[in-house]
């Protein structure tokens, strides 16, 4: 399986990325020369998902620490740069905490020089750690598409998922579709509903692509169908990614997740949640009152951007004059969410469910 | 207030429309000069939304009736011609109520000079009906939101909509707007959250435009948002319209209207249903067993349409490959309905409710 980022194979001091805007329809590759390129890239999401944020932005830190040489003040330089670097996105925990991670591996030496390779070597472990993790989660996940599948005598099992927390999310695997991709493999017959996921539509253009990329059979629907087709019996479980955990289970996730929450409650249809436990942030109890909800440009709810006679084009929907909001992100409170699949087995969407699996962690809030 | 269907003001053999396919942008006035021009305009949505598209198949039985006198076999003619009509939206019940009237009122003469006569009065009998109607579903619907405006001391209530159940989706008024309108006329504060309505956008493209033409205050929304503003305490109340109500008070509506109701109700917020009672269809009692729900065209979804330089384009959004699937309603169920605003009052979403009413016209099943 192909990956999202990677060192640039002739450019020691580059990185590239699978520049994700001109997907489905382009696959474009780009290079990121310095820290600041990392944050227009988290930013503007040439890359985006909560995992491949945080992978960039421990490469942003080695960029920062490579320019900071070259610095008449190299501390302070290092200092802003890595603020421009957390405020590239708001809500996505994995931000921080990468962030948080090198800046503990730097401390132990003061020269930049040293710094730049620590952080690549961070970096790095960074990555291959996202790639096990996934493939971990996608193990434990794979077991519960098993178990469905067993009940269902050789029909497909029909998975739906919202937004993309696939391997365009991730470096490799994907969280969400992690479990997906192995029981793909594993020869069990899959289906995925895949929600297009306005306003972005991360599910038309990524999702849709990287499940058609792997010979996955996938359906796209509007965000409005999902709870039509729980109602009919088209859907044996869904799951989702999320960009912020709180101990107690609550979850954040692209706007809407919510509503399929509800809906799969209604229904009696299985809602998985699947994480790293990177997302998981410790010191946050309530998710409503304390996870910081971004709010987008609301031009993007104004417009859709799709493909026509062979460019890339935004087209306006609303009346010229008419007003948008975009809030990117709702919370799915814990008592909607049928388990939590993370890299260490599946847990009840609980402070008890996560320290259980994750006691050693949880001591750190 | 405007009007979405008229006599040609120069042509006694034709009827006028507003062809709603060219909003926001473009203000189209189309001419309807046969049945199967009517045909037309309601298989491809140039007029929408169930009492619109009752008041369309009047005139349509009407040019049916002209066309049949210089047929050489009027009645077969006539036949072949509303079988036409009939077929050219499965969902709105409307449209088999409006072409039984006109049966009912064409029975007593055989000539089919004498049946178009009586088929325009009856055409335009409907019209003036659906008119008085809604002006009094708005009169029903204005004491709820004055109600919910005394708690608000002087602050906008925010009321969410889903689709297009205004004006634009009758001849005059609206039904889930009407109440809306009249709020405004008395100069009660009223904000409007659009759902865009994902795949056809009758909220980005029809309820915004209508509401800013009459100057009402409102944001449009993506259709995943509306769950997040209730969880935060931004919506007061919604109301949305209906293609068909069944005796027992569950309701099919456009696509993710069920997704909002579940979320009212998970959240407190009251979730009315506005109808004429012509959408009640007596006959049935299970919505999610009775209720046929159209499956329109997946290039539906696959594209978005909207405004770019200066034309209206249809933009692909998924990979060209990928299956798309388009159900156009679902249906709520009656427990997540605070209550029905019909032309008699509002009463509960129940059979009891509905036939406290409307007991005479229960009786017609």
């Amino acid at each position: 399986m192909k990956r999202t980022i990677w060192p640039h194979p002739a450019d020691p001091r580059a990185i590239q990325i699978l520049d994700q805007r001109r997907l489905p329809h382009e696959v474009v590759i780009a290079d990121l020369l310095s820290c600041d390129d990392a944050v227009r890239a988290i930013r503007d999401m040439a890359v985006r998902g909560a995992p491949l944020i945080g992978a960039t932005a421990a490469y942003g830190v080695w960029f920062a620490c490579l320019e900071a040489q070259s610095s008449p003040d190299p501390a302070a330089y290092f200092k802003s740069a890595l603020a421009r670097l957390r405020e590239s996105r708001p809500t996505a925990v994995n931000l921080f905490t990468v962030i948080d991670r090198q800046l503990k591996a730097l401390d132990p030496v003061s020269d930049f020089s040293q710094k730049a390779a620590l952080a690549l070597e961070t970096a790095a472990a960074v990555v291959e750690e996202d790639v096990e993790i996934c493939r971990r989660i996608g193990g434990h996940g794979l077991e519960l598409i098993k178990t469905i599948a067993g009940k269902k005598q050789g029909q497909s099992v029909n998975i739906l998922t919202h937004c993309n927390a696939g391997r365009l999310a991730c470096v490799e695997w994907g969280t969400a579709t992690a479990p997906i991709y192995l029981a793909h493999q594993e020869g069990l017959p899959v289906h995925v509903w895949v929600d297009e996921t306005r306003p972005r539509n991360q599910g038309a253009n990524l999702t849709a692509w990287e499940l058609g990329e792997a010979g996955i059979p996938h359906t796209v629907i509007v965000d409005n169908a999902g709870g039509h087709l729980m109602q009919h019996g088209k859907v044996d479980m869904v799951i989702v990614g999320t960009d912020r955990t709180t101990r107690t289970g609550d979850v954040a996730n692209k706007i809407g997740t919510y509503l399929k929450a509800l809906a799969a409650h209604d229904n009696g249809v299985p809602f998985y949640v699947a994480l790293p436990s990177t997302t998981i942030d410790w010191k946050i109890r309530d998710g409503f009152k304390e996870i910081p909800i971004e709010e987008r440009n609301p031009d993007e709810v104004r417009h859709a951007e799709g493909w026509s006679e062979g460019a890339r084009r935004s087209v306006l929907l609303t009346p010229a004059t008419s007003r948008a909001c975009n809030h990117g992100f709702d919370v799915t409170p814990a008592r909607l969410i049928t388990g939590l699949i993370t890299e260490r087995g599946v847990c009840e969407a609980s402070e008890a469910g996560l320290t259980g699996l994750f006691g050693d962690n949880a001591h750190e809030s």
